[in-house]
C-alpha cells in the first residue's frame, strides 16, 4: 500500500476549506474548542492508494480521535449501469468489481457540520479533477 | 441486537426526502435511473439497536447494492470534553466509551448527492429530536 501523510495542521484550520458561502453561512462552521481538559491533537490529511480490497472500519479509524465527536465517510462503489448500460467491473489504474469501493473519504471535527461539508466537497473537487 | 426492517420503497422515493429548496435546487437531485440492464431492488429502511459495538464495515454492508454508486456514512463519536469539562464516557440508555460510536448512519444511492444530504438530513433530525 501506498501512503502519503500530505500535511499536519493545527485543528481549527478545519474551518480554512474552501467551502461555498452558502454553506458556511448556513451552518455556521465553529473552530474546534481548546480547553484545558482535552488532549490536544494535531489533525493529519492522509492519502492512501492501494491494491487492496478497501475497508471503511480502517479508513474511519484513521480520523477517530477523543477531541471528535463526528466523522463522516462517503464510500463510491462501481454501479452495475451507466448509461442505460450493464456495468461489469471498472477499469482505470486498477480493476474494480461491481459493489466494491474505489475511494473511501472519511473526515473527523468536533461537531457534525463541518465533516459533512468536507466529506461533500473532497468528493465534488476530486470528481472535477479526476476521471473516476 | 434489535432490529427493525421499518419500510421498503421504491428507489426514486429519495426524492421525497424533505430536503431544503437550495440542496434541491443546487445539487439537481435526479431519481434513481431504471434501466433493462439493471438488477431492479427495492430499497430498505434498517433501524437496529445494538448493546455490542458499532461496526463502520457492517453498517455500509447493508447499503452497498449493485445499483448504487455511492455510499454517505455519519458516525458519532462520544467528545472526551464538553463544555470545558473532561468527559470520561457518556450513560443514556447505554455507556458508551470516549472515541467509541454511539451511532452510524449510512445512505446509499445510485449518485452521491441524495446520500450526502440524506445523512446530513438524518443527524440533524435525530439530534433535534432525541438526546444524544
Amino acid at each position: 500500500m501506498l501512503s502519503w501523510e500530505i500535511s499536519s495542521s493545527s485543528c481549527n484550520q478545519e474551518t480554512n476549506l474552501p467551502l461555498s458561502p452558502q454553506l458556511v453561512e448556513d451552518n455556521g462552521l465553529l473552530p474546534c474548542e481548546k480547553n484545558m481538559d482535552e488532549v490536544e491533537e494535531k489533525s493529519k490529511d492522509i492519502i492512501k492508494c492501494s491494491a487492496e480490497k478497501l475497508s471503511v472500519d480502517e479508513v474511519s479509524q484513521l480520523v477517530i480521535s477523543p477531541v471528535c465527536g463526528a466523522v463522516s465517510l462517503f464510500v463510491g462503489t462501481t454501479r452495475n449501469n451507466f448509461e442505460g448500460k450493464k456495468v461489469v467491473s471498472l477499469e482505470y489504474e486498477a480493476l474494480v468489481p461491481v459493489s466494491e469501493a474505489s475511494i473511501i473519504i472519511s473526515v473527523s471535527s468536533a461537531h457534525r457540520v463541518a465533516p459533512l461539508a468536507a466529506v461533500s466537497y473532497a468528493i465534488d473537487t476530486l470528481k472535477a479533477k479526476v476521471a473516476i
